[in-house]
């Protein structure tokens, strides 16, 4: 006879916290590399990330509870990297290289919390900035959106019943089954996961990442989630972001320097990292400027991560760069990771394939796909284009370009300035989903 | 692996109510077979049922929140008896009858709902009351009461971890188990759960029920739970309440009436049913003046239900009183229900062995005994005197005398009036705990 565990289920239903966030560890592997160069080069470096929401149709606020919103936060704050996560963050091998964190920067970590932060509510929106020095304030970006980002997926899923959720998971499963029946069909696939911040919740982005790994094997390279990387001995993947260019393009005086920004942080990158971690980040304000304007050692970088122009026309670019500099693109990597779904993933690796290598990093439409799966429709499933972003440095506004206006962000008279600075050709609107 | 079940663990961390009661079956046996009588004889009378504390130092408001405890009475109110409890009600054999609720009564039980309620604050208390026709307000006791304790119960818990949950129950299972095992070494015993109203939980009342029937096997004779009983065809067990004899004494003109009254509730009763359910609960205002005043043929009854003098000094006084009519108290069936634990339960049969038949109804100490079982000491655990009585017939104060001045209710005046009435010889204070 089924019997009921009393004590079990007494406790499911007299849920005081359920934190989304339980590790520090559940962040993107890049946060934790770019960390390590903050702290060796750029320790006082004062910083202040803010949340924004594209999606301003979408009333946050309204949405979640700000309650909760604090509980989580405050929960979040009270975290530290705990001694197992230590030993595996001083004792594994990231793209192939053992001890890739310093001692030095594992002991200062050992003693790591995120800091304060501030919430206020305005129109419908949450403010929510993190301000103070930039090795603390960085690690807030991926936790404040997981949050959210599952705050409103917990609220949306409040009107169903235990069969209508048992649905929707149901079809949420088949779909992600769908995609990776599909992508095992391309032979050379180098697909991982990217989805951390914009996930459903973190139980969804396991089983994702758990469902690839048995799903696809081999052409399943890993997750830049660094918990999961743990516990499911996957690699740990990612490079770096928008930030540091950001950040040091604020700190400079003259517009020459602030042109020769973004070459400044692959300088200091590659004092720390080498390798597959040669990742250039081409389009911080704008990719035909930052390739106009690159030196020739550039080239010899291990690829490209094109972040906001589309896939096969922003390649195309860095390919036929690569071909102008004498470079031979078959020994290249491209790593595509903005907003790709399915379809994108196979005309992209048909596109390239045998031109250049590829790896593609899945987002949001791996970790938070529930479109058409619940039994009535509900508009708080959908995926929104939130982000945090450093908006701040030592007092100065930073800003973004991107190839994309529709991803640019900052303060309006300071995007006008970089326009000036490094120009706006190629820059195209494209529709963001996500 | 283990893999967590999404769909459920997220309808379980989003609980929107967790109904305490969930079937009008979940109720006392008894209080059918007076609705019964009620409905047959009194359609017409009006009456009030109030909650009382009489564990005053205990602030039930303050530990119980309002809007929950409107939730789970708004939800009892949805209540219907379904189409299988009507089938079992008509089907079924009570005390070995057939047919015991006639097809009409049944009839009109099938719209049954229960009426509203009035619910204040005051002073740490909740004044709750249920007004109108006899026939509706009398199924409110049992659930009222439920989930009142139950809601302590639950907010008591919810310090708890899901480990001293664990711990807690696992205790309290042992304990119950401990009893049984004492209980079975007496071999004629006949005992039944009599704890729906008190209980810690309508889970662990199922838990109680069930475990009692395994461990202790014959000797255990059934439940009050009507929806136990149907669920685990166990026999369905009760007799009358007091709130027979205070609605009819509140309804007389005359002292004179007013002293007859008990005896005109038992020749109604007899109308209704014979056999083991002909049992005299005798205290309701004092056994001492019940005794001098019976008519012969109240001798002629079954048995006696002594419910608040010390179960062997007030046994004695009715095997006394038996012996004086001329009646063999051997054949004759007492009822203990008042204040079990297995001490009194094993005192009580070694003292009457032989003497008389009996039968144990254990209430609160079988359903809600959580001494010393939760890892930290926590008050809201300890079961507590509450009751819901009928204050009001027809706009008259209705009063209960007891054989315990402290298990007395009613306005005081109208006590005074039914002490000179009915005199208050052999009344003794006793503590009473449940």
């Amino acid at each position: 006879m089924a019997r009921t565990d009393i004590a079990r289920r007494v406790y499911n239903h007299a849920w005081k916290l359920d934190p989304i966030v339980r590790s520090l560890l559940d962040t993107d592997f890049y946060k934790l590399l770019m960390l390590q160069m903050i702290w060796g080069m750029h320790p006082e470096v004062e910083t202040t990330f803010s949340l924004i929401n594209r999606a301003t149709s979408v009333r946050l606020a309204d949405e979640i509870d700000e309650g909760e919103l604090r509980e989580q936060l405050d929960h979040a704050r009270t975290l530290r990297f705990s001694k197992k996560e230590m030993i595996w963050l001083g004792g594994n091998t990231f793209y192939g290289r053992k001890q890739i964190f310093q001692p030095e920067f594992l002991a200062w970590l050992e003693n790591f919390r995120l800091p304060d932060y501030e919430l206020v509510r305005r129109d419908g929106q949450y403010e929510l900035t993190f301000s103070g020095p930039w090795v603390y304030t960085t690690l807030w970006e991926i936790p404040a959106l997981a949050i959210i980002n599952e705050l409103r997926s917990r609220a949306a899923m409040k009107r169903f019943g235990p069969f209508a959720l048992d649905v929707l998971y149901a079809r949420a499963k088949a779909k992600t089954w769908d995609k990776t029946e599909r992508l095992k069909k391309l032979p050379e696939l180098r697909i991982s996961d990217f989805g951390t911040r914009r996930r459903h919740s973190f139980l969804w982005q396991r089983w994702c990442v758990e469902a690839l790994k048995e799903g696809i094997g081999e052409a399943f390279t890993g997750t830049s989630n660094v918990l999961l990387a743990m516990d499911n001995d996957l690699e740990a993947l990612g490079t770096n972001a928008h930030e540091l260019p950001m950040v040091y393009a604020a700190l400079t005086d003259t517009d020459e320097d602030l042109v020769q920004s973004p070459y400044r942080v692959l300088q200091d990158w590659q004092r720390y990292y080498g390798g597959n971690l040669l990742i250039v980040l081409p389009d911080a304000f704008g990719t035909a400027s930052f390739l106009h304007h690159a030196p020739d050692w550039v080239a010899d970088w291990t690829g490209f991560r094109p972040d906001s122009a589309p896939p096969i026309e922003g390649g195309e670019r860095i390919l036929a760069w690569w071909r102008e500099r004498g470079r031979d693109p078959t020994q290249k990597l491209l790593i595509f990771s903005d907003g790709l779904e399915a379809e994108t993933i196979e005309e992209t690796y048909r596109h390239f394939e045998g031109k250049v290598r590829m790896s593609f990093g899945w987002g949001t439409n791996l970790t938070n796909d529930f479109e058409d799966c619940a039994p009535t429709p509900v508009d708080g499933l959908k995926a929104i284009s939130l982000v945090c972003k450093v908006t701040e440095a030592n007092g100065r506004p930073a800003v973004k370009l991107s190839d994309n206006p529709a991803k640019a962000t900052g303060d309006a008279g300071e995007i006008d300035r970089y326009l000036r600075v490094f120009g706006g050709e190629e820059r195209a609107e494209h529709a963001v989903k996500v």
